[in-house]
């Protein structure tokens, strides 16, 4: 396994993973239509920082990284992680929360937040829970979801 | 008194306001430097909502109105508020977050979120409780305030 800095190449093969989970609507706030010149911009473009796991030649994993407010909320940044459901179960997204934390604490970031995190995603908040970040936040409703309506969204965060 | 939506003309006399506040680094996540040009992309183009606060041919106030999150997430919007030091304490401020709300209301919106209210900014605090804002979230450290350093910022939140 070795977790790189993706390329726009990359981008055929990630494009998969990210309309999988896009398109299910459980887990992201981007539109379930969104279309692979927008995930372009948004796993790409906007973060700046895009990694990938790899493994075998196969790109199983994914997550950005970027600054989650600017001025004076830019010590704190916020990633956003993407595993194909074929490769679950297995330590990736774990490995590659690892790694954004070594890579933010490189950059100079104080601390990580996750803002939006479906109160549904048991999943991601057991993932999340686990390498210390806490629920510092619960936004009621927040988060529209297309088999349970509107849930409760999470705010999770950690300082690195 | 009149709330009026904003044109590109306004600009000329919201960037004092915009810029008084922004460069003292206190109260919205913005680079202290942030340029006239900046400001114009930011509370103009990028939500796409931009109301001010008009009386006597002056204008001493303004906010803007956007979505918070994108997909599942996209019926709570978030708004910012900025209120000239010279007008401040006359209810300029609660007469925006009113209209704002209605606004919202008739756009469809379900919820309203403020996302980085620093815990520093006692009179924000204030000001949005009064009208049924609560504190859903507190980040902490995630204000770097520019005399206090780190402090905790607050996540606000009302269904409307």
């Amino acid at each position: 396994m070795n977790i790189r800095e993706a390329t726009d190449k990359d981008l055929d093969e990630i494009w998969p993973i990210f309309h999988e989970i896009v398109s299910a609507g459980e887990a992201y706030a981007y539109p379930q239509e969104t279309t692979k010149e927008q995930a372009l911009d948004i796993w790409f473009n906007t973060p700046g920082k895009t990694y990938i796991f790899e493994e075998s030649g196969n790109i199983p994993g994914t997550y950005y990284l970027k600054p989650n407010q600017a001025g004076p909320g830019s010590h704190v940044c916020n990633c956003g992680y993407m595993v194909s459901s074929k490769a679950r179960g297995r330590g990736i997204a774990t490995a590659m929360c690892e790694h954004s934390q070594e890579v933010a604490k490189e950059l100079g970031y104080k601390a990580m937040q996750f803002n939006f995190v479906a109160s549904s995603n048991e999943e991601a908040i057991r993932l999340w829970s686990k390498p210390g970040f806490e629920t510092v936040g619960r936004l009621p409703g927040a988060f529209n979801h297309p088999a349970k309506g509107y849930v409760d969204a999470l705010v999770m965060y950690k300082w690195l």
